[in-house]
């Protein structure tokens, strides 16, 4: 096991009926910018419910916030507090409207261009406190310390985390769900279980509790998955789903192991030039990516189908790799090719190589992964 | 699964000579109460490393803490921090000298006798920040807002809880454990299992993530197990160990789970009583309470066995239990049954009966187990 720091302050608070609990988690806060996404929370009635229970408060809305959070529309939020006052962000939605959340709070106790944040020159030394209501489990963001961010001008698609940036709370009502879209939901599956095939599918460090704990989460979200896309919608499998998926990235179950967010990185990049989807991205690059490193990724994978699939007798990387693919395109049901997308994977290899070629940037969990492999794993997409 | 809240701002630095972060964790704090145990930190070494990384901070010392930490001796603490205006309590030992550190936090900010915490009279409103060096792998302690006390002069032990007395860090580096005795060892193996036992063996819930985990920690220590009381040490199962008893009682796996405390709250009599080490008396206590309530507890302890010793077709109950007491006592290597400690069952079962009758206190996950039960399971023991 490598040596590890593990720290984590957000308080979750989960359960039917759990947004009662707001106004206490708001504590003093009186005036709060108000951050949300589109139409969804106003149509199953979350945006009626938050005015209702804040009550006095002040709210400053910023809706409008796009899946891919945009940096321009986060820049609009950083000015309303500074106009407002705001002492707090109150985040309403998914991972997008979260990882918005976290920005706009840095970037406001900046002085300079936020994007430096971004670009790895700002040092984050404070932030403005922010509390999230999930709508979406998939990404994790609503208790961790990171946040993704998307710049229109340059198609750029850039991370930061901080500690400053950990919400003070995440409410997460499992029936918030209800009104997802069948597409929302197998986006959520595929994005929590890719972000744990990011910390496991690495190298074997004999961290016995990490990796019980990865296939745990992998194991819930494909025993919930067929229950997750039935209407009516069943409470347990939604509750199992939504906290399976904070798990999957909430830093706790990668402490110790070598990590590898390759499929990440090579992802953000297919959606800021096509705009796919962020999980769409993820089960399109990971099995492309696994089969170019499937040397390196055996043991592990071997092990994932093992225990996570139940296949007790397999010793094959590339039928491991298989059982992982058919999960997304089977179970789950999202598409597996960009083709499918109408995307060209000759013409993406070439554009995201490129980029990588120009930013210097490898890949893999020792760097092993440089531009040209980049173009080999796309060009099989 | 239940509702629930889950929140943990313990900062974890784990791994090999982690203890040099020290100084940087204690921050500005000048001032320091040093809670240690008795000889073992001296014999090891750490007691002087401790000095020496603290360099120009003030130290006052308070050692001679207790297994079993008593409240005569936390009260000299309180009155040391109140004479030197100590801004920060540092418990250099296992879950006993960070229990006393908690109750010490907490007892220093009242105005009333500290025994009003555990008899839950007072209200903990503030503490003394704390933080942790762990030295002996079990308890949770450094990880958690609980602490159990014990008072000599009516061989009383009672436990409190209080968010104000997480430590703010806790260093975990498992080559301390190298200095630890088999006895110390074996306790810690089966006080992390049982710890897991209280929060799994219970009604079946439907949470599948915390089911996963609970698994993991105990099949996690099973797999150790005969590593861990090698000499030579290996440091791979002393890490697995250590990070799995951490997260057996961090509040985390046992979260919208029903959990029983039964055992605890039997063997804490036991201890109170006859001075049983905390894990003898869990290791005693857990297969007959087991097998007094098996009807209740069936479906969990078949799913137990199945998951994490690998009977995977095991559908008796008897077996479940007798497969957990031959872990305690095969395995790890303790003594099941109070005769072997000198200890006559039938006394035992009067005199602890009888404190449950006068206090009216009722155990289990539905309060279904009143004295009378209590007699039955320890004249069993």
């Amino acid at each position: 096991m490598q040596n590890f720091t593990f720290y984590n302050p957000t308080q979750v608070v989960f359960g039917k009926d759990t947004i009662s609990k707001l106004p206490r988690l708001l504590g003093t806060h009186q005036k709060i910018l108000f951050l949300y996404g589109h139409e969804s929370i106003k149509k199953n009635g979350l945006y009626q419910k938050v005015l209702e229970l804040l009550g006095d408060r002040e709210l400053v809305e910023h809706g409008g916030v796009d899946p891919n959070p945009k940096y321009e529309h986060c820049l609009v939020g950083i000015e309303k507090i500074r106009k407002e006052n705001c002492t707090f962000i109150l985040a309403v939605g998914g991972g997008s409207v979260i990882d918005a959340a976290k920005f706009i709070a840095a970037g406001v106790k900046l002085a300079t261009d936020p994007w430096d944040i971004l670009l790895g020159k700002a040092k984050i030394n404070e932030a403005l406190p922010l509390g999230a209501v999930l709508t979406l489990p998939a990404t994790g963001s609503e208790m961790n310390a990171n946040s993704v961010i998307s710049r229109a001008s340059s198609d750029e698609k850039l991370a930061f985390a901080s500690s400053y940036v950990f919400p003070q709370f995440a409410i997460l009502d499992p029936q918030i769900t209800y009104s997802l879209s069948m597409r929302q939901l197998q986006n959520g599956l595929v994005d929590a279980f890719v972000h744990v095939l990011e910390q496991y599918a690495t190298t074997n460090e004999q961290a016995l509790v990490q990796d019980g704990f990865c296939e745990t989460v992998m194991k819930t979200l494909v025993q919930v998955t067929a229950d997750v896309k039935v209407n009516p919608p069943i409470y347990d499998a939604r509750a199992n789903f939504m906290w399976a998926a904070t798990m999957g990235l909430n830093g706790l179950i990668g402490v110790g192991a070598v990590q590898d967010w390759s499929t990440h990185g090579v992802g953000h990049e297919l959606t800021a030039f096509y705009g796919l989807d962020h999980a769409q991205s993820l089960a399109i690059v990971f099995p492309a990516l696994a089969r170019f490193q499937k040397e390196r990724k055996k043991e592990k994978l071997i092990q994932l189908v093992r225990n996570v699939f139940g296949m007790k007798d397999c010793s094959d990387v590339d039928a491991a790799i298989e059982r992982i693919e058919s999960y997304f395109r089977d179970e789950v049901g999202v598409k597996m090719k960009l083709s499918q997308y109408g995307v060209d994977s000759l013409e993406a290899a070439d554009r995201v190589s490129e980029r990588f070629k120009q930013r210097g940037t490898r890949l893999g969990e020792e760097g092993s992964l440089d531009y040209k492999a980049v173009y080999e794993i796309l060009r099989s997409c």
